[in-house]
């Protein structure tokens, strides 16, 4: 394979003080990486877009804060195009954190192997982070028995609505959240949510009452803030609160502070966990080829919403945060 | 028996707006109860003193709001003096919610009957409600595993001290948060705590930190407030949160908001949980056991605060509220 002589990428610049902008990042040609003895050089084909990519950049995490000068981090699906690392071939396909740029060079501890013969659509959405999200989150923090009331925030993002699908396959009364009519109808009419409420109208607390005549036993949040308070007041005794995200807080800079809480908790017995879905690996091929399976026999639509060229990374995270995108949003970069 | 011709009790004036004052009480002598076709009179022997108590004046709880006029709510352990219910006999000591008043005519569904062999004590304390939070909280919620940090908080109470030597039983690194420095003293040299934090002095965040060298991995929560924002700045992944009071709130008609919920709960993957003893009670005659072979071998120490007389109630739990107490705080009503 000819490999070009630069490496396009996007640099991340300085720490976003409100919401973020295209200005905190510049577009640049690098000389392509060098790559050591024992590491893979990676052409990346697919980018994910996250809305844990804006925390990064506020605060150390599950990995290290992000700083000016580097790379913009991202996790995406590649093919290896050079290798003297033994259990890797030039064509495999590979998961990583390559960062918004054509060519990285990888540890081969950094990567991870993937199926080739799935789409780059479902390797970066259903079947990687978001999906697995969704999954983890909903069945082992939710614990969603048939007949009671799920209730999924950020429904019609990558995470929730497979989430939403997932609640209806476990025999739930499925209440999706989003933003604007027409994700509403979406999650109705071909997600199968059971009612929706759109969060950008009318009151969210007595909307999701209307909706909810047994109250809520799960509440699986992707957005925290004033629709995680709305959802605290119609809990139900033994309620379980799945914390995925906080989308609501990230480029706000901050919280005004959930006044319920604590005492929510211990009056209606709740139990609120977060997680993050890296501790659930040890399970993850079980629950790929689950997923996979309910892929094939047409039960889950992984819906991914396609941006195409690495020159509109930042425009398509800086959308993801405004809430823009239906499903998993996608950067196709090469291929 | 001879029984009096009146009934002493303490009757709820109103909802406080702030601080629980003795004029939102009154005392007076009613007649003596009517007692129904198969109910049960019973002759309190002992009232416990609890927070709870503030916050049934404040919202629908586990119980219905307490309304003025009401008498005040307490559980206590009673003797039984008249009875045509079937099971009951006179001289049986039973427990129940039989208010601020020297008779109670209850219903045999309201009572339980208990063991006249252990002290009066013991049975409004380590081996009733505050002593069972204390267990099922600590063990079924925290779960702590040797090697562990338990922060504890509102140590000197009457949950937090039962919890405490629990938790040193299960081989943890115990702090115990405490206000003033004889609580402190008490709480290690007596009951165990391998550190103590006062809270009345200094900064609770920075002496934490000084105390907890390897971050918390279970905070059992008493308090809620500052407390709880410092203890989550210092949880360990995986960490838990046992929710089983919010003492700093009932009495100041608030709370001003925890900040780091629920970002904190994600990022750390934080398990915060609330509870009622009640849910566990069908392990309560295990944990009983327990607990009593361990109050047998000399394991635990059982402090009870004894207040003398029922016109003394109305102090007792303004003391309680102002954390003036040191273990459990019980009414001495007869006997």
């Amino acid at each position: 394979m000819n490999l070009p002589t630069l490496n396009q990428q996007w640099i991340y610049l300085a720490k976003p003080e409100g919401s973020l902008e295209l200005e905190h990042f510049s577009y640049q040609s690098s000389p392509m990486p060098e790559v050591s003895a024992g590491q893979v050089l990676v052409k990346v084909l697919a980018l994910s877009v996250d809305p844990a990519q804006r925390m990064w950049m506020n605060a150390e995490t599950y990995r290290p804060m992000l700083q000016p000068g580097d790379v913009m981090a991202c996790y995406g699906i590649g093919e290896v195009v050079a290798t003297s690392a033994p259990g890797f071939r030039v064509g495999d396909y590979v998961e990583g954190d390559f960062g918004w740029q054509q060519y990285a060079a990888m540890n081969p501890m950094e990567l991870v192997r993937r199926d080739s013969h799935q789409s780059l659509e479902h390797l970066i959405g259903v079947l990687n982070i978001t999906g697995l999200t969704a999954y983890f989150g909903l069945l082992k923090i939710g614990v969603p028995r048939p007949g009671e009331t799920v209730v999924i925030s950020g429904a019609a993002g990558a995470v929730g609505c497979i989430a939403v699908q997932l609640a209806k396959l476990a025999g739930c009364h499925v209440v999706a959240i989003a933003g604007g009519q027409s994700k509403c109808q979406w999650l109705r009419d071909e997600l199968g949510a059971d009612a929706t409420v759109d969060y950008r109208a009318g009151n969210v607390y007595a909307d999701l009452k209307a909706v909810c005549p047994r109250g809520i036993d799960v509440y699986f949040d992707n957005v925290a803030g004033a629709i995680l308070d709305a959802c605290l007041s119609l809990m139900n005794l033994n309620g379980r609160v799945v914390c995925s995200g906080a989308v609501s807080q990230y480029d706000s800079g901050g919280t005004s502070g959930q006044k319920q809480l604590p005492g929510v908790l211990i009056r209606k017995r709740i139990r609120m966990e977060g997680f993050i879905v890296f501790d659930h690996y040890g399970e993850r091929q079980q629950a790929e080829a689950n997923l996979a399976q309910l892929l094939t026999t047409g039960k889950l639509n992984a819906l991914v919403d396609i941006v195409d060229g690495l020159d509109n990374a930042p425009q398509a995270l800086i959308d993801l945060l405004q809430g823009k995108n239906s499903g998993k949003m996608m950067i196709r970069v090469a291929g």
